[in-house]
Order: structure tokens, then sequence, then C-alpha cells
């Protein structure tokens, strides 16, 4: 073994190689992309590609796990607004590049394609996992129902940009990330996301009560 | 010409075929769904299928065109809460069945063939427009400030169910469906979805006010 090269060395170069191939070809979207175009960009034989990731899912799947370890830094400041604006901020500076790319790609392919399947969902469970910090300081700090589920507010924050990637064809904006924030921020004060809510948290006479939402708490706002 | 064949009459009986081989072979996913095995099942020529539809996606978007063409009767209760939670069982009830399954078949090709990208995304907006219809009720009866987006609010109503249904692997049950309901009645009635909304419309000292939601309104609840 000459110096420099340790144990694992080609295979670790090989999959640098690949994976800044398909970063490279990612640029372009996922429309074209094949496994044959990035072994050629990567300059690695083909073969070699389908015998370590067995399909383009596999390279796809590979480099999303990239992400996936990346530590993101889960907004804390104390106030359960700013928490979920700074989060919708973070997802949809995601969204927008390449794990935006990548999403959609294996999205594309889950109804067909069990591994992908498996790809994304572990990784929106981590994304979700995660994020579910926001609402649970915020219940820790007593803004929100002890019996919250975080998961499923959590859940209703990311689903509008998933949407929007997958199928909607407006832009994934900034006033877009705030508004779906203030959406979920609603949600959970009303008290939605408690385990232990009605089936109708509002009943009609209410409804006309609080018509104008919390500022028929406060006349002065 | 014999009695009883009007012009267009094999046209229309192949294409009947076709799409009611389609729906049968669905029952059982979109997993190694072909046009050879449609074809097969429909007793015609896979060229005369390939002919008429160019592909797999053509056949599924003339059969999710039914669907679109068949009257959706929109909730129209007078009451805010229980018409969007009608309308979440509606959607819930859509996704469950064959439109569930042509919906993934068809997301799954939106990145890589446009013509699919057109039919869902037309889908979606067809039924988004009929479904604002609610919230412009609600706006109409004066229980949602005038300007607001019912667009917006759709479109956070349905996300969440497009994302159980591709990716994540939860259940779309009656509970789920009445949550997402009930959160974007809430956020609508905070006025979230007004375009002239602020973007911080709730406050740090008001977010501890409002801790408990509308309960915090009315003391007796």
């Amino acid at each position: 073994m000459s110096a420099g090269q340790r144990p694992g060395g080609r295979s670790a170069r090989v999959r640098a190689a690949v994976l800044t191939a398909t970063r490279a070809l990612l640029v372009d979207g996922y429309t074209g992309l094949t496994v044959e175009r990035i072994a050629q960009a990567a300059g690695v034989n083909k073969t070699s590609v389908y015998r370590r990731w067995t399909d383009l899912e596999g390279v796809l799947g590979d480099l999303l796990s990239e992400y996936a370890s990346e530590v993101v830094p889960i907004p804390d400041t104390g106030d359960l607004d700013t928490d979920l604006e700074e989060l919708a901020l973070l997802i949809r500076r995601g969204m927008a590049g390449e794990p935006g790319e990548l999403l959609t790609a294996l999205a594309a392919a889950v109804p067909h394609n069990p591994r992908a399947a498996q790809i994304v969902r572990g990784f929106f469970a981590e994304r979700f996992g995660l994020a579910e910090a926001v609402v649970n300081h915020a219940v820790a700090r007593g803004e929100l129902p002890q019996d919250t589920d975080a998961r499923a507010a959590i859940e209703v924050l990311g689903a509008p940009f998933f949407l929007r990637l997958l199928v909607v064809d407006e832009p994934i904006d900034e006033e877009f990330a705030r508004r779906t924030a203030a959406a979920v921020a609603a949600a959970l004060r009303s008290g939605v996301f408690s385990r232990a809510r009605e089936p109708h948290p509002v009943t009609g006479a209410d409804a006309e009560h609080s018509a104008v939402g919390d500022a028929s708490c406060s006349p002065a706002s």
C-alpha cells in the first residue's frame, strides 16, 4: 500500500466522485438524470455504480443521507412564533436547493421503489423529530397545553412545502414560509393539536364570537 | 354502419375497456402497472393504447379526469368549522380510494413527465378552486376578514393529506381529517390568511395570554 492510501481509499474516492457528479448534474434538475450520465461525469464505470448503489435512487438516497447527517440548528429563541417562523425559513432554504431536488426525485420513486420510500420516510421522520423540539420547548415554557402533539403540528407545518415542491406551481417564498408558520402557531394556540381536543372545539355560537380570532380577546388590537 | 353502432362507437368502447381494466389493476396499487398489462386486461392491442394515450400517465390522467368531472358537493352548512370538517372528510374518502392511487401514480411521474405534471396540477387547481367556496362563504357571512386568501387556506388543508398519501407512513383516518380541518379553521380565525396580515400577528405577551387559545376568551369553557 503506497503512502497516503488508507484501506477503503479507492472506494471512498469513487463515492466522493459519484456524489460530486450527481450534485453537479442535479443543478439541471432530476429530468434526464441516469446512472449512465452520473458514471460518465464521475469518470467511473457504470457497473461500479450499479454494484454499489443498485440504482439511481440508491445514489440519490446516499446523497440525501449526507444532508440528513448535517447538524441542523433548530431555532430556540424562547418565543414560539419566532421559532416556528425560523424553522419554516430553514425548510424553505433546504427545499429551494439541492435537498429539494433530491426529495423531488426520491418522492417520485416512492410508489414503485421500496428503498426510495424507506429513504424518504426516514428523512422526514428524522427531520420532523428534530423540529418537534420547537413545539416541545413552548410546551415546557407553558405556552402550549402539556398534551400537545408536536409531531402532528410539525407535519402540518412541513406539508405545504412538500405540496408546492412536488405539485403546486407556486414559489416557496419567504411570505409563504412565514404564513405557514403563523398558521401552525395559531392552530397550536387554539388547542387543535392537544391530544384531548374535542372534535368540535368551537361551536357555531363561539365561532361568531371569535370571528376575528385572538383580536376578540383583546379589544385594543 | 350496423344498428346500435354510433360514430366513434368503437373508440368509445376501447376507451371504456382500457379505463375499466386500469381501474381493476389499480386495486393492487401502482407498482408493476404497465401499458402492456392494461392492454392485456382490456383485450386491446397495446399499440392502440400507446396511439391514444401516449404512455401510462396518459391513461391514468384520463381516469383522473373522470373523477375531476364528477360533481363534488362542496359543504355549505352555514358553519365554517362544520364545512371545513366535512370538506376534510371528503378529501379523506377521495384519497383512500382510487383517486388516491391515481394521484400517487401521477405525482410520482411529475418530475420527469410534463404531461403528468400538467394533469396533477390541473386536478389540484380545479379541486382547490371548488373548495375555496367553503372559506368564501364564511367571509360572506362575516366570520372571516374580507381579505382572507381562501386558496392559501385550502392549500394548507389539503397538503397534510398529500404528504401522508405520498410519504408519511401514517393512516389518513377521520381523526387526522378532523384535526387538520380544525387547524385550518383556527388559523383562518386568527387572521393568518388575511392578505394584510402582519408578519408577527401575535406578540410574545399575547402569546402567553392566549396560551390555551379560545378558552382564554371564555372562562366558562
